[in-house]
């Protein structure tokens, strides 16, 4: 089997996708259905065009690029990740799955091999929570996870909501047509950077995703009584950020104390209110964020949390509400997609590493649909989410070719 | 002396005044030269005219209203407060010293006393910081306590210089005349809310200021390592906001720590780079503001913090610059202009509370130019910086019946 990876265009794509983005270079910022994502969008449709693949988009923007089987009856294998960007972050988290995809997709087409089942691109939407607070929005509509209620429900930061946004964008159809059936897809599988050192560290080329982490996450709203900080004495404050402040170290320390390094937990967000230097906080909201490949680790380390924080706050008088994001389980992957990557692997003599996934992704959301795995690269130094974010175009192209040939594995 | 407020009047144009404002009510945003601030000077000139006073601005926009005296050889008695509001505060705080004051000299000149000394009322540009990190912009510069220079240094938030902002507000003057001779002023007697809960706890409706406390504050810039919140395993993490929320912890513990109620300490400010919930934080911005009565004991809380500080930082390798915005000495106030007041007061039937300032005020740096002394009067619960921030009409127009006789009283 002869497959050509056309590693100079892939690049170039790549470094051209990162220009749609609302922070200087090299951050890269880019926000559901603003210009930048739009732009991003349309770049992706206009090389799908080139190659002749057909494209369609669902009612939030979730866009599938096919490249058609021999038989029809037969359902389609897929691959594809995402291009959102949360604020101030890298080139490659999501783009390397996406531009990559297209590349498989383009090499198997070039490559002449006929494929039983077809093949689809799938470009996710909004897998980064920065809009709606909700990551993998796109993969959890699409799997069923949310519910048109849930999703008519959704309202970002500036009060608009996810129906007058995707209306906005240009996506005005019925959000009953967005979940796929149980078995739609044959199999998924996902090329992505692996976000974490051990490859790097290690000298390996490829990582093989046997399981994704398990992710909670939630905000914590805090309410005292503000104040003049010149007038108001130390024993009648409410102080919402001191009570925030503990309940941030209690995070960490929940993290710390599981004695795995498996767990981790973070508060990425906080916002204070009025947030003026001569002012007592009135009010602070804390986004939680813990993870842990063993869910019941994980909700160990949550209900603790929320044992100190309720603690917390009685004892500073501090009112306390939490509202959940998301808490989902952790995906294993399918023995026959992983057997698939592990041949693609073996084809190109290369000894793959298995690992745990800490991020989470839309395979996530995938595997509640049809058997997924995840085909990882290294990147510099495990930096993902800043703009020093890094992989070789020699792991890239590395990453597409065992991406390509698992596809025609899963395919043929 | 016959001297009458018109309460109905004075409460009707505090009402008006409320309306310049950024937020809805009955909250107050009125920040430095916009288009709030500068419709709400347009209305003070406004009523002054009204009264056929004469009126004066500097290149700061500090504003100057004149009731003349007989005599012009002798200098003039000042009173005068502020009217910018930090976000989302109150309709109460400064307004009752610039108002109150103009109601004042009214009530003066239809009084028909002869005064030996004219009487000037000042509008202070920006007692608040929030523009420019500064608080007091108008009454340091008065007294000469911010240079040329450093007003020539300043720049806000949005990278706006002082000269650029004050040329687009219309104030296009030398800086160099902003600072008065000392002795330009005979005194300065400042009428303002109290901001704290004991005139009212005690049932007192007339409180006399004896000293400010000293304020410090500070800016405390914390850089760690960013990344994402799922891959970066916990103990490679340099998070800023955990050393912050130390940090915000050991500035409450400084506090309690003194054994006196009159230290007090806040982080009222916080800002969390790049604040996404599934990313660690890079860096913080903390925002310190340290006071108590006794300078060097406030001094010590400072010490401690800063101590503190870099420990927390070290141990969590964590970059630490500090960033000085003020540490001010305390002010005692003048037994002449007190006297005065007393008198008023007495000639009233009023018994006043003798008291010190827990919140800072233009009479901090006017003291550097000549005696002052301050009226407070009582405030719902001592709420201040807060949307329900609160004097009675009557506790208000009370307060301007002292500060009118105790100016005549200086004047005469």
């Amino acid at each position: 089997m002869q497959i050509q990876i056309d590693q100079n265009r892939l690049s170039a794509e790549l470094e051209h996708l990162s220009s749609f983005s609302d922070a200087p270079a090299p951050a890269v910022t880019r926000i559901l259905w603003t210009p930048s994502d739009l732009s991003a969008r349309a770049y992706l449709k206009t090389l799908s065009d080139a190659e002749g693949f057909e494209w369609r988009e669902d009612a939030l923007g979730n866009t599938f690029i096919r490249l058609e089987g021999s038989d029809a009856t037969l359902s389609a294998v897929a691959t594809g990740s995402h291009i959102d960007a949360i604020p101030h972050s890298g080139r490659f988290d999501g783009t390397v799955g996406v531009l990559g995809g297209l590349e498989a997709l383009r090499a198997i087409q070039n490559s002449g091999i006929k494929l039983q089942r077809s093949l689809e691109l799938i470009l996710f939407t909004a897998e980064e929570p920065t809009r709606f607070g909700v990551g993998c929005l796109g993969s959890r509509a699409m799997s069923g996870t949310l519910s048109v209620t849930q999703l008519e429900a959704l309202v970002d930061g500036s009060g608009v909501s996810l129906n007058d946004a995707r209306g906005t964008a240009g996506y005005t159809g019925s959000l009953e047509n967005i979940a796929l059936p149980e078995e739609f897809y044959h199999a998924f599988v996902e090329l992505h950077i692996e976000q974490g050192p051990i490859l790097e560290a290690e000298g390996q080329h490829i990582g093989l995703v046997t399981a994704i982490a398990a992710p909670a996450s939630l905000i914590l709203k805090l309410t005292g009584e503000g104040g003049h900080a010149g007038a108001m004495l130390m024993p009648v404050r409410r102080d919402a950020l001191t009570a925030a402040a503990e309940i941030v170290l209690e995070v960490e320390r929940a993290a710390l104390e599981t004695g795995s390094e498996d767990s981790v937990a973070t508060v990425g967000r906080i916002l204070n209110h009025p947030n003026n230097i001569n002012a007592v906080p009135s009010s602070v909201e804390l986004g939680l964020d813990l993870r842990d490949i063993d869910a019941l680790r994980r909700d160990k380390m949550v209900a603790r949390v929320l044992e100190a924080a309720h603690a917390v706050c009685v004892r500073r008088r501090v009112a306390l509400e939490v509202q959940w994001l998301n808490q989902d389980p952790p995906a294993p992957s399918s023995e026959r997609v992983l057997s698939a990557a592990r041949a693609a692997c073996s084809e190109l003599g290369i000894s793959p590493r298995e690992m745990v996934s800490r991020a989470y992704h839309d395979s996530l959301f995938m595997a509640r649909l049809c058997p997924v795995a995840m085909i990882f690269i290294p990147c510099l130094k495990g930096y993902s989410h800043r703009p020093d974010e890094f992989s070789s175009s020699e792991d890239i192209a590395r990453g597409v070719e065992v991406l390509a040939r698992a596809l025609v594995n899963l395919a043929c």
